[in-house]
């Protein structure tokens, strides 16, 4: 890890989350600034909740002569005040509180920010789903502000855990000309106003790029370019599908973490990977659940989050199963003494049955291994135990409970004949593949990799059901807002 | 900051960045494989360089019996290798050796990536525009992989910086469908294969989205809703500008570095923090170099990074300077006795001058504040000595020596009516924005941002020219290979 040093003094005004951490003495003036969350009124005295989003912790205001101050500066939940009053001891939830005193001409309150009438979020629950209607005032809700930082929470831990592990992190391009990998979902882009130019005497669009361009649906094939150079190399970045499906699980642009590593050529080197990468994000998260989880989740779903988070934290290894194994449970134990949904050997396993593997049967994340080859892609190597009459990839899928597949990994086929020849039989373009198979004809080296959903992981460990509570301004058909 | 355990164990092997930093014993037997970077023969011994891409040192393999051991071999600069010897002391770079006989029937060296005959990256220097010739192979060389190596150095800190700055890093969409920032200049994306839909019984393509929708160009508007939800935001995107010119300066795809802070109303507020935030990233870098920058830097190179580096720490704090002073500046100093060239109030400051103002002038990284309304964006409010007939605006760009623009930013207009008044005088489409101006009659904060482009930090940073140098795989007219 590197040397730091600490340095430069910054002017930004202290934020509330700084105060409660750090509170200032007793009877000193205090200058705050944030949201109303809530007002409550008694007959001699006054409460404001203020938030000024730095942590889901509000800043109790106090005030005498309730009536007088709430008519005089007609005060209402969503308004954003500047108020300078006295900190003084707190039996309430945070230790202290500001009191002011409307008849102290060294206080003041002053109204920002005012708010519309129908300022929509008030104290009162208010259903995710509505606030799915209310793109731009959502996150101020404790809730889906506190899934934010959740966010920026693994973010910087995934940093920190891949800077430890000797990765290098890269952003591969978002736009790409290879189509090979989009099964006919990617976007293309073009210029807004695209040049003319004439071609057989016709004016036709000048392609900017020179070619065909589209959106990226996965930056693997660029990072296969890229770790030889680097040994190991990772990256977090937009991807996007064109899949005209709503459903709660699916966005149009959603947050892939991507990974390539050297040097490996055991599938368990990868399967190890990734479940210390989540342990370690899982614990973080819960030592650190004080400053990430915000007080809206009620018992039961704080409940709910410890199950979740416990059956990751587990202390023996998460269950390594083969596509064979997997196959056989289903069909032996889930299905035992039915005929009807049976599955062969080659059958797709469905999202319902990777949850019943995960969250009925093992209680746990499980790796899923060596599935057939007619399911994969192109560039993965055979099983160690490769069955010519049963042939498998060495792969695997990491399956969650309640969310089915979070990672989807595999070993990298290094041969250049080899990846050729299932190029071929595939019948796939290998001109347009020649940037990719290159690597394979100069020094190339065993390696694998893995991509995860970030939002999939977001939506297991905060107990949300649905994607687009998980990202800022969800992208699905229909639905682009602003 | 957050507390921290540490964790559990994967099973990748050892990197030569590891082996170097902690050395096994003299004597033990090492396993290690990389890139041959060079191979040197003399009469009873031989040499080569391995690179495993973890760090830009080469670990030396020395072998004796070296005509036998190269034809038997035949060992080429580029192939991948798998070697076995024994560790031994060295009096090279490095502190340790790995002696490999062939004689010794428990060493063993296996090519396990050969390369074409004509592998381009030879010992021989080889300059950075025969490198942007070959893309999937030019981060073999040890300059280019440093550059990537720097890059995620920078992002790390930049992440670290933040957090302990109290900022969210949040993901604002890279699909929008607002188009007012980009004067023309977006891509638009819609799907590969769109669906047709039947409309005044004609077939037409139907929208993805339920409108057109654009790459973003700058996911300021973004934050700014979000920013009052979180206190300070934010994040590092790729942005996208469909400019047709083909030059050192310009990518049609970049990341962009943008931060909204709310609750501030002093532009020194936000100069001081840019100027902290590089100022921090300068010095880590420098505490750190021996593991960022590679040995290829010769010295004059390394002496202009000093200066460049040095020119960011110096001790007194930046200049900051208004446009009127930086226009009287440029016209009386830089084209003192000269008639012709002289700017009048309202012209634009060119990179040529701004170049010479931080370069020639100040010898220093430079603030320009409050230029004229004419030349900057809608959102941004009057000066604080608004001046009726020369208008200026309450924001800054800092200009950097060889660079010009490194950042710009601005206070935002926080209050409804004047935004609309001036949107009005642009001719905006208020309804198009509308969930913008929304933000301003709900609990409007004062607040400010600015927005660096990474790739300009890290010319700078690194002493390299082209902005195709400083990223993986560059998009710019007729340039998308891959």
């Amino acid at each position: 890890m590197f040397v730091r040093t600490v340095a430069w003094v910054s002017t930004l005004p202290r934020t509330i989350q700084q105060m409660l951490e750090h509170p200032p003495a007793v009877g000193s003036r205090l200058q705050v600034a944030g949201h109303v969350k809530s007002i409550r009124k008694f007959k001699n005295i006054g409460f404001l909740d203020l938030s000024d989003g730095s942590t889901y912790k509000t800043l109790p205001i106090v005030f005498r002569h309730p009536d007088q101050v709430l008519a005089q500066y007609d005060l209402k939940v969503g308004q954003s005040l500047e108020i300078s009053g006295d900190l003084a001891e707190s039996k309430g939830v945070q230790s202290f509180e500001v009191t002011f005193d409307p008849a102290d001409d060294s206080h003041h309150l002053k109204i920002i920010g005012n708010v519309q009438d129908s300022y929509p979020i008030q104290k009162k629950e208010t259903s995710l789903q509505f606030l799915r209607s209310i793109p731009i005032l959502r996150h101020r809700t404790s809730t889906l502000a506190s899934v934010l930082r959740l966010r920026s929470f693994l973010e910087h831990e995934l940093n920190v855990f891949f800077a430890e592990h000797s990765f290098t992190k890269v952003t591969p391009p978002m736009i790409t000309s290879s189509d090979c990998e989009g099964g006919g979902e990617q976007f293309t882009i073009e210029p807004l106003n695209p040049k003319e130019v004439v071609k057989d005497g016709m004016a036709v669009k000048h392609e900017f790029f020179g070619k065909p361009a589209y959106l990226t649906v996965s930056t693997q094939l660029h990072l296969e370019v890229l770790a030889p150079s680097l040994n190991r190399v990772w990256t977090l970045t937009p991807c996007f599908r064109a899949e005209d499906s709503n459903t709660n699980r699916h966005l149009s642009e959603f947050w892939m973490l991507e990974a390539e590593i050297s040097y490996i050529s055991q599938l368990s080197q990868l399967t190890r990977f990734t479940e210390v990468m989540i342990r370690h994000l899982t614990s973080q998260l819960s030592n650190n659940r004080e400053d990430v989880l915000n007080s809206r989740y009620n018992k039961a779903d704080r409940e709910l989050i410890e199950v979740r988070w416990n059956s990751i934290l587990a202390e023996n290894d998460w269950p390594v199963i083969t596509y064979d194994e997997a196959i056989n449970l289903i069909n032996q134990v889930k299905l035992k003494g039915r005929s009807k949904g049976r599955l062969a050997w080659g059958d797709s396993i469905s999202t319902e049955d990777e949850k019943w593997l995960a969250g009925d049967h093992f209680h746990s994340p499980v790796f899923i291994t060596d599935y057939p080859k007619s399911q994969k892609p192109f560039y993965m190597p055979h099983s160690k135990n490769y069955n010519i009459s049963a042939p498998t990839v060495a792969c695997f899928d990491l399956i969650f409970p309640f969310i089915g597949e979070l990672i989807g990994g595999s070993l990298r086929e290094d041969n250049y004949e080899v990846l050729v020849a299932e190029m071929n039989r595939r019948n796939m373009d290998l001109v347009e593949m020649d940037w990719y198979l290159s690597t394979r004809l100069n020094g190339s080296v065993p390696h694998g990799g893995f991509g995860m959903g970030l939002e999939r992981l977001m939506l297991y460990l905060s107990g949300l059901e649905n994607v687009r509570d998980v990202v800022t301004f969800p992208r699905a058909p229909e639905t682009c807002d602003c």
